[in-house]
């Protein structure tokens, strides 16, 4: 059971974990970062406490810690009740969420165990924008991805806005980094998945044609901007494109990924 | 050919079109918005171009009223040139993308022509987020849906923020409101439409199961958070659902919808 500890003043060192969080934890990832896991909100929350990630405490206005209880009840964390001024004093802006948790990082799987246990994973190039990130895990989990592989360029899935944007999603689809890049996808090819590169070349086959071939996937996607890298294209089995109207940009990366996502759970 | 104008002080009135756009113009819709429709980018703004919206006029710095001069050759309206600082002080924030135009509203399509144009449409109930509806109206021009008809509590397609995020789309999909609601849906079913209610209740149709019954569609999508209202749900001709994993959150409105769209589009 989480210890419940009130605090009223916003200096308190016990709830240093959630401090000036829009500066000092920014990147988790740079120099500097302290590199905690954080969420916000009661469904986020819920998710990281239900997650393999090692939990360190929470911080939250008492209604929603009290909504969390039954969370809690296996949980032996300190969990500390705030007004929602100190709170805002504490992470340097107003929180509408009403609660926050931290936790460790933990060890990622291997890219190995990860094509293991998958039928359709997602293999991202140059995937930067947090919220995009966060996005396409979220319908990764929502359609039944298996997991994430995260080639060069990409940011880190567990920077606060991804987790936040991702509904904690990236706390549960697996993700690891690939190396070395494009030649690491032939661990992918060799663990049986036709690597499908998506792109909106006329060359390219469509999405439904091969979903209908059948077999293990690995989804290749670039960012929104300049797509896939010549390299990456051509270290893919195949070029597989989502047909458009004319004359229309290409969709955003994560709404490009869900509806491939579909297509192959829809298989 | 566009007359190019160089204005050298913020306070020059003929930019008053321009003016703290973060302000006054924040919500077009509302007492007190000015209503202009603001395209931002040269994307963006090559779109108002195209589009029948009566522009009013441009501002830049001169590198990019000079991309846009092809686009400009046949319009009559004044390009004013000016520095970013400059302009940042006339918009009253810094703009990561050097050009605006400025446009007035246009009449809008009666409902009843969008409906005979179209073999799929969306119809929105509640859709108030400006970024999610712009999303949608950029995946309904991708994915080739002929029109969107706006129920009760959605937002302005012509706010700036959600002309930004449809990348221009909100200027080439047409768009309608719908009144009384849910009763104006009898309009769309006696225009030959099937009503489906997109929600992930477990004992709506399958999305796909829906496309392969072939004719025209009317697809009616809530927001994330309530989903559609029961009165809504009541007049649909029939429900449908996107598959999903156990446990997890619906999909966002506009990814759902993009889904969507892609099935018919494959249909």
């Amino acid at each position: 059971m989480a210890q419940r500890i009130h605090v009223e003043q916003a200096g308190d060192p016990r709830v240093d974990d959630f401090r000036e969080l829009s500066t000092a934890d920014r990147r988790p990832d740079r120099p500097g970062g302290r590199g905690f896991v954080i969420a916000e909100g009661t469904v986020v929350v819920r998710r990281l406490l239900a997650s393999g990630y090692p939990v360190r405490s929470l911080l939250g206005v008492e209604r929603r810690i009290d909504e969390l209880a039954p969370d809690l009840a296996g949980v032996d964390v300190p969990a500390y009740i705030s007004s929602a001024e100190v709170m805002a004093e504490i992470v340097g802006f107003h929180l509408n969420r009403g609660v926050l948790a931290v936790a460790d990082r933990a060890p990622r799987p291997a890219v190995a165990d990860l094509l293991r246990t998958s039928n359709v994973i997602a293999v991202l190039e140059g995937v930067g924008d947090h919220e995009n990130l966060g996005a396409l895990f979220r319908n990764a989990a929502a359609l039944g991805v298996g997991g994430v592989v995260l080639g060069p360029g990409c940011s880190d899935p567990l920077y606060r806005r991804s987790v936040r944007v991702s509904m904690g999603n990236v706390l549960r689809v697996p993700f690891a980094p690939l190396e070395p890049w494009p030649d690491g996808l032939a661990l992918v090819k060799s663990n049986g998945f036709r690597v499908a590169a998506l792109t909106p070349r006329a060359d390219s086959v469509r999405l439904r044609d091969l979903a209908a071939a059948g077999g293990k996937v690995a989804l290749l996607l670039g960012s929104e901007g300049p797509g896939l890298s010549e390299e990456a294209l051509s270290a893919a089995d195949v070029a597989v494109r989502i047909p458009m109207a004319d004359g229309v940009d290409s969709l955003n990366v994560a709404t490009a990924a869900a509806v491939a996502f579909y297509e192959f759970a829809e298989r």
